[in-house]
């Protein structure tokens, strides 16, 4: 039976587990911490949220229902104005939700899965300190320091955005490789439940407080608590570096986000409770050596979280490897090169758009020629549903790769700055003339596949 | 007495020991091969150019004139056509010349300088195992697997492209680096001398036999050998995959470089006597570690060879650095931070550069209109010589910072589109009109510093 090692028990290592599994390999999984569903490790308090691309993955190994009943379905976004106003934003002309979940009952459900498959094996506690990618085979530490060496006839880097399969990858010839660092990073913080465990905020809503570089974004949970990510800049006023003492914390969230500095408890335990965590970009090519080895998920890609699309393109790496396979069978490295083929030109894009729209939602939000422009797509995708797609809902309600939904939106962009600085145009955007433009400029239709 | 670690004892390493000890440190230089200057160790075949930037930097510690005595002037490249024709190009107007000098000579005589320094030692064949940045200190390996280390105030990593001690640096936060390597490698074969040593080939010239991706460059050594380096493809036809036979090998000479493949002897075994070198650029930053490590030359920003600057910038970075030191005295925090802000813009438009000048190399070389446009630079920098510099000129004659050269081409590519695009001012470039626009469009005059 062939055999497979996957390095990382995360997210994107259990999904990949079961669907190497059910097509017939022999699957061990090494993951560096502990089983996390046993009670001794500190449940994370991140949240993701999880889209139609990641959900079609889940799709296909009969996980859909089972996660969607774990999740908060949000149908937009409560915006919190900076002076008490709120605004509610659909993310959808037509009820489209994302779902917020816990990343670490996301992780248990698929590792309960992964397990119960009758290939897949476990080992925890195992960090991955040794590749050889020619042979190939890889060796684990555990806490005493005992190593042990697995061999197999492949081994898949799903080991994350600080991957140690690609740290090995790194020195094989002609490697390329970058990794850049987002100069913001983020805390978690939790809202509790309020009485008889409802949520103390709107439910089945993101709740975010832009405030420039700095920023408070609250994802609901089926238990009524709702996680926070705190986003701040390293350093100078109301940084990281800065917000050192419980005082000057305190006095931040009381003149940034007076509307719920009273529902976070031990809210300066909470933020100086540990390291900011970093944000980062990883671009790397080739994503295969030989047939041996393989990165997908972060290791491969990794992006900032401004379109929510890290998770979600990992699952999606696992049903896209997975039609490779079906497809070239037996040839592994074609199903590996055809498997980069296809997805690196769509998350080298997502790379770049994800940096953009970080730009976009720290700086722009409140301009108002900004929102205007937002303002105008909305109306174009709601009067000419066929035609215009915003850009955001082609990446979170289709699953037409990203790059092809980044090619429509640049023909997207060029009639959108066409309208925008054509009066008559702009006075009647339902106006035949819009329609025959759009018609004209946009060539077939944009639509969601 | 302050102590410094230089980790690699290559050409920038063997110069910056030398600035040190004279400022007063007491340095250890950690070389991960045996002594050069030893018979055993096999001399590289590799040539390099050294103009002003490099010499500048070796006159600040009485080097220049000893180094230049190693040295072949060349004032001009003659270029090998592919009909057998030939054409010579002086590099500059007023007789200026680069220096061809083999590698390892020049290694071997900064090791001697630096060896003779008081306060250097050298550390042969200490292989860097471990960098701890906080201590700082650093783990080295002989050949018999003993590990010893070694600690310092400062750590310096001059270890080149592959750096051992920034792969140490790249795990601290928020470290951004990328690696990314050039499609095509190179190979170095050597022409003997002829009859009493004179050179077999027009002696004090570089000699290039362009051939789009595929290209041959002789260098002149004092000794009447010519070093040469074969660039190719790694992959397709005419390749270092392909060409793999002897038959095809010489019959790839025969055709491309009839007039050279008389001139070396044992071509095939030259030729398959080992694998391509890479090419890569490196772009990285930080460099340093609070004030405990810096990264200078290669290990902090290699950039690929098509402006012969690599080893000018090691150089160069001493001599800056050096001034740093001389302005910010013991405040090393202060030393290692000017230094980069100084120095990293220089380097990353350099890496541009480099990259963007290469495909230029390869690709337009044959082009008219390229060389319409070189020729019409050329005539304005002979007729407005306090006007109009070409790029190479301010790189490769002048010593004012790589960015600023940058800054002031990006003015004269505009004014060159412009007159290209004249008729009026192409049929006279010695014009009053000429002149008028370029002193209107160049502002004050761009003149080699």
């Amino acid at each position: 039976m062939a055999t497979a090692l996957v390095v990382g028990g995360g997210l994107g290592g259990c999904l990949l587990a079961i669907y190497l599994a059910r097509r017939g390999m022999s699957v061990e999984v090494y993951e560096r911490h502990a089983d996390p569903r046993r009670g001794t490790t500190k449940r994370s308090a991140l949240n993701i949220t999880l889209c139609e691309r990641g959900l079609l993955a889940l799709a296909e190994v009969g996980l859909r229902e089972r996660v969607e009943a774990m999740a908060v379905p949000a149908r937009g976004r409560r915006v919190h104005g900076a002076d008490g106003s709120t605004a509610y934003q659909p993310y959808g002309n037509h009820g489209e939700a994302i779902y917020s979940i816990s990343r670490s009952d996301l992780n248990a459900a698929l590792m309960d899965q992964a397990e119960s498959e009758p290939r897949v094996r476990f080992h925890f506690g195992k960090k991955c300190v040794h590749v050889d990618s020619a042979l190939p085979s890889a060796r684990f530490e555990d806490s005493t320091g005992a190593v042990v060496e697995a061999r197999a006839d492949r081994i898949f880097g799903a080991d994350g955005a600080y991957s140690a399969v690609r740290s090995h990858l790194q020195k094989t010839e002609r490697f390329n490789y970058s990794q850049q660092y987002w100069n913001q990073g983020y805390r978690s913080l939790t809202i509790p439940a309020g009485l008889n465990g409802s949520a103390q905020l709107e439910p089945e809503v993101l709740h975010i407080w832009p405030r420039g570089t700095r920023m408070l974004i609250g994802f609901p949970n089926r238990d009524g608590t709702t996680s926070c990510s705190l986003l701040l800049p390293y350093k100078g006023d109301f940084s990281f570096d800065s917000l050192a003492s419980e005082a000057s914390i305190r006095q931040f969230f009381k003149e940034a986000f007076p509307d719920v500095v009273e529902l976070i408890p031990e809210l300066t335990q909470q933020f100086l409770g540990g390291a900011p965590n970093s944000l980062l970009t990883i671009r790397c090519n080739p994503w295969s050596f030989q047939d041996k080895v393989l990165l997908v998920g972060d290791a491969a890609h990794a992006i900032l979280p401004s379109h929510g699309q890290g998770a979600n393109a990992a699952f999606e790496d696992c049903r896209i490897l997975a039609s490779c396979m079906d497809e070239h069978g037996a040839d592994w490295v074609a199903v590996f090169q055809s498997f980069e083929a296809v997805r690196r030109p769509s998350m080298d894009v997502m790379a770049d758009l994800c940096i953009e729209h970080f730009v976009e939602i720290c700086e722009l939000v409140g301009d108002p020629k900004f929102l205007k422009r937002r303002e105008v797509e909305r109306c174009l995708s709601e009067l000419y549903p066929a035609l215009y797609q915003p850009l955001y809902s082609m990446i979170t309600f289709g699953s037409m790769p990203y790059i092809e939904a980044t090619l429509i939106d640049q023909r997207q962009r060029h009639a959108l700055d066409r309208i925008l600085s054509t009066p008559e145009m702009m006075t009647s955007l339902g106006s035949p003339e819009v329609r025959q433009f759009l018609e004209g400029s946009l060539g077939e239709p944009g639509g969601v596949v």
